[in-house]
């Protein structure tokens, strides 16, 4: 059995400018692999309805699934529905069912829905709501493609939403081995060691601390067994 | 006068696995803000030399400027090089420059300069190298692909050693008004402010303090004139 893909897109200017450093990445990247879905890619692209649209074609086509994350409030910056609709070939509205979560939020906050807030009941022709707990305001799936909000709780509650949905695979498993060696002391050995597990995915990170020089080898697969019979060669030769 | 622009490419499993979190682009994105080039996107892709390729020439078809991190390194996972190379359509091979900086280091430091520690003195023909005061192995830059080390301290030191090599535009100036009210409540005068200053890019970033909602109204441009004026506006506005 072999584990679904994924791609996140991060749409926000706010990114690229360096003004807010982005942690959705790092968050979702972490659920899937728990869930056995493979992020195979990452793009952060500028709030440009062009560019939003192209690389929602380009990672829809090529991936199990797509997350994206920013660009759904209610300000004239979010246009993220839009694009994906564009992108999916779907129609776009003010839906009922959006409309009427979100006016039952703001009768309750004793707040007007004029009409920067009805923005965010724009959802395209077929998609399913994604519930967000924190503020209201859903995010949506459309074929492959979950949109979600930018704003890190919210997101995160969303993904919590989203990813039960989803048919994952078996757990993307990994161990680590951290010796106090460099990585071109070790080389040669870890690349015949990775030869003889081509089933295992190995990778090594090297840190410094206090000077000296340390290694991480990691050792990535869906067999718990295999990952078992490599951490122990690991241990043999450098142990 | 225009503003460059720029791309980055984080090459590396380990950040889309989730177990190393990158920190590289908010690093790089605030270096190029701060000297007038824009970045505009940015990819993260696997260890996979078909994928590294294939950003690589997208990317370096499109803008000015490409960066990559991650992948230069001595072990069997680090193919940034040779990727890159592919997709420059140069030859690689081990450089004398960069053997001869190598070989001093490891003299230096008294250790063998093995097969592994030779791999990190493949260079593409023609490339220019690009210095590495941390630990010597040198990234390098080849047309508008500037390839540098995945260990941020490194990372940070080729990023400082590359900029002043480059042309950069306009310094990217921000101002940001920030204002205890929804984004809701202030959209569609804010959007009629946007409209008034086409030249200037503005963003509403939401946030939640104490169950207060709040609103970061950032203004971007390169004028300082028309920041001040868009500001002056934002104040006498929701001030």
């Amino acid at each position: 059995m072999t584990n679904p893909t994924a791609a996140m897109l991060v749409i926000g200017d706010e990114i690229l400018s360096g003004r807010t450093r982005d942690s959705n990445m790092h968050f979702l990247a972490g659920e899937l692999t728990r869930i056995g879905i493979m992020l195979r890619e990452v793009r952060v692209v500028a709030d440009v309805h062009d560019d939003i649209v192209a690389a929602v074609r380009a990672l829809s086509a090529r991936y199990t699934h797509v997350f994206t994350s920013g660009g759904i409030g209610p300000t004239h910056d979010d246009i993220t529905a839009d694009a994906v609709a564009a992108a999916m070939g779907a129609k776009i509205g003010h839906r009922a069912d959006a409309m009427a979560l979100l006016q039952a939020h703001y009768d309750r906050a004793g707040l007007p829905f004029n009409e920067a807030r009805q923005r965010m009941a724009r959802i395209p022709d077929g998609a399913s709501l994604i519930d967000n707990p924190v503020s209201t305001a859903p995010g949506f799936s459309i074929g492959n493609v979950h949109v979600m909000a930018g704003v890190p709780n919210i997101f995160e509650a969303m993904v919590a939403s989203v990813l039960p949905k989803l048919t994952g695979g078996p757990a993307l498993l990994s161990q680590t081995f951290k010796l106090m060696r460099g990585e071109g002391e070790i080389a040669a050995e870890f690349a015949a060691l990775a030869a003889e597990f081509p089933d295992l995915s190995m990778g090594s990170y090297p840190f410094i601390t206090n000077g000296a020089h340390g290694t991480n080898l990691v050792v990535r697969g869906t067999d718990p067994g295999r990952l078992d019979q490599a951490m122990v060669k690991l241990t043999r030769l450098f142990g």
